[in-house]
């Protein structure tokens, strides 16, 4: 087998066959198959696209080119959650816990925010000693302890994905469904769990804005799933406006433990109670759906999810302590109150521009290396189709030392419309595929 | 500039600029663009094609990251040919001494055979001591004396053509019509000329075998050398069967030094006689093509021609008797014959499968780098249409030391047949294009 027949069989719009596609993809990543071959063949898939049947093969070639967690001595169901990423959006230091707290384990391997989205690990590391970079090892003891464990990427996992992700960035060769969903996908299959619940955003300020793009990459993330023998649903939700109260990182963190303490805000409580109990439900620790809702609320209700966050957070080094008192996570220099400039009520929260405007103030980086300030970002006092008053607060800026602060303020004062009517409330819940 | 945005705007149908083209192309010359942003670069193209003034810009670029000859010192019209290639496709060596003994300057730089079609050079070095080698001042010093030069690509000649082509041809992007066309073109116009006419073969032989592909390479080259500011024509022409009697390096040359005596085949000397007439009405040096075409057939009957050839020879170290001596050329061991089966008409000689029953002989070669036996090769008694009886000698194969023989001599008994009927007669030149 030659690489170059692969890449014209492809060109040519030809089914690639699991072994040509292994042999591609494993050869890549042993460093056989060059860059420019594995470039060429990208840009094939992105003209040509895949069948169902290819981008199994690949997402399943590109796991088996790594560590794949083999968690069966652990009682219980093994399942995770992945989002596409939105602003504000936290839901995983909630639900993670309380489908934990139900009997489910989460391992849970995660990224870092990039552009205007943050990462679960930026969130994470704004406690102070927690460590996201456990071995699969220590994973493996925190899981077993305290049923979940919040860590990042190691280089033990799918590194063909992390090759061929760097590839794609400088090639023109990121916006390929098949190739988003097998990226994501490896990874997530390399984690050893029995189900997995998809939050697939769309709307201003997701990865995708359509909703039928939206719907596309969920079915073909699905089908990846149910072609690889996991139980898998997704959830196609709102994120034209930041999800919950507040965004960034640390001021995330606290939000988390007050939605777990039952004091949460509406939209992040239900959301990640819905993803938590999808979990729960696919990962068979309830007869229904509806009982694993019950079982979740429960646990929020009981203070179990917040106990199992506490213990996470201690056992990976942290200090759980945050979850009593908010001050020990970072506190901003300063903070700054967008009010509003008539009556009316809130039209627009633009997520896209809020999450640039974090970016700018130091919340998220616009490259991979970028440092990051855990203490700054913003708390929404109102969200959309909330009624407004002439000097009323709308947004309460965390600021940090940025040298483009003012660029960041005019940024998210675009962002934000009051209007004498606010547009019709859209469901946070727009679809469920399973 | 950054070079994935021009690899993203080319995937998106874009039409770059001849800035954008020039910093991608000089920029992968210098090594400063790597070779997985080009081969994302050339699949994109395959996919999305080039408008004209991007064939253009694309053609410049490639030949301006390398020398391009100046000849203004020479007085008269400089003008080539360029064939897209055939089975014993000879005619460079009967035209452009032709053209020369016309007062046209050729400055002829040629490649090497590959698969089953021939390569000028090696046709060359089958004369004793001709050296293909020259540097491009001893191929000015040839020119001046004997208006003619013909040498082989030197690393001087548009590098980016050289870098790129290695890479498509492991990246299964060799088959784009904009990428072919400017590949050939920047390598032509690199020579210094004032016009070029293009011999584009079609059929069973060719490089495209249908008459639609081949008109349609015309045309984009023509483009780019009017695009260019030269004077271009294109004869499409016919290449089912092998043109002229003979293929195989040695027997080609004598061939050419027969038809420069007057006493070549008709196919041969006819559209040698045509190419060399659009040369020197191309070039400026007759008033009218049939003017032209006057002076090419005296030159052919006075021996001038033939005089030029001995000239070249001799001026590029190689021994100009064989022009009197043919037995002076590398001799095969041995011949075969292969006669007819049948009375009837030679209803195929299929130019495809000769070439490649010439290549297992070594005549040419599979890979680049491959060694070629000069001596070996066919002598046709008989051309597509011709009456043939039982018995009779239909091509006389002239054997080396070659391991595949037997192999050879099978696809060679395939590629003819021997019918009660031939097929009409198709005309040698298709079709004209200028």
């Amino acid at each position: 087998m030659r690489a170059v027949d692969v890449v014209q069989k492809k060109r040519d719009g030809g089914e690639l066959t699991p072994e040509e596609i292994d042999f591609f993809i494993g050869g890549y990543a042993r460093g056989d198959i060059p860059d420019y071959q594995a470039s060429a063949f990208t840009m094939a898939v992105y003209f040509k696209g895949m069948a169902p049947a290819e981008i199994v093969a690949l997402t399943e070639s590109m796991m088996r080119t790594g560590e794949v967690l083999d968690l069966s001595d652990l009682p219980g169901p093994k399942v995770d959650k992945h989002s596409t990423g939105g602003v504000g959006d936290k839901t995983s230091l909630v639900l993670a816990p309380l489908a934990a707290a139900c009997g489910v384990y989460v391992p849970m391997i995660s990224g870092r925010g990039l552009g205007h989205t943050g990462g679960t690990l930026d969130k994470l590391e704004s406690i102070p000693g927690f460590n996201v970079r456990l071995s699969l090892t220590q994973l493996r003891a925190v899981l077993r302890d305290c049923g979940l464990g919040l860590i990042g990427q190691t280089p033990e996992i799918a590194p063909a994905d992390r090759k061929l992700y760097s590839l794609r960035d400088v090639t023109a060769t990121v916006e390929s469904l098949p190739l988003i969903s097998a990226s994501i996908m490896s990874k997530k299959m390399a984690e050893g769990i029995d189900a997995l619940v998809l939050d697939v955003k769309c709307g201003d300020g997701a990865f995708l804005r359509g909703r039928d793009e939206a719907r596309a990459l969920a079915q073909t993330m699905l089908g990846i799933g149910k072609g690889m023998g996991k139980r898998v649903a997704a959830l196609i939700t709102d994120m034209d406006q930041p999800l919950g109260r507040t965004a960034g990182n640390a001021l995330e963190v606290a939000e988390c433990v007050e939605t777990l303490k039952g004091r949460g805000p509406t939209d992040l409580e239900s959301l990640s109670v819905e993803l938590a109990a999808w979990m729960v439900h696919l990962g068979g620790a309830a007869a229904s759906l509806d009982a694993a809702r019950a079982r979740v609320r429960e646990a929020l209700a009981s203070g179990a999810g917040l106990e199992r966050f506490r213990r996470v957070i201690e056992l990976q080094g942290g200090n759980p302590r945050v979850c009593d008192d908010p001050t020990l996570l970072p506190q901003a220099r300063e903070t700054v109150v967008v009010r509003s400039e008539r009556d009316g009520r809130v039209a627009r929260l633009a997520a896209r521009a809020i999450g640039h405007a974090g970016m700018l103030l130091g919340a998220g980086r616009e490259t991979l290396d970028g440092a990051i300030d855990p203490s700054v970002g913003f708390v929404f006092h109102k969200k959309v189709g909330d009624p407004v008053a002439v000097g009323e607060p709308i947004v309460t800026v965390h600021v940090g030392k940025a040298s483009r602060r003012e660029e960041a303020l005019a940024r998210l004062r675009e962002a934000i419309l009051v209007a004498p009517e606010a547009p019709p409330r859209s469901p946070l819940i727009l679809d469920i595929l399973s």
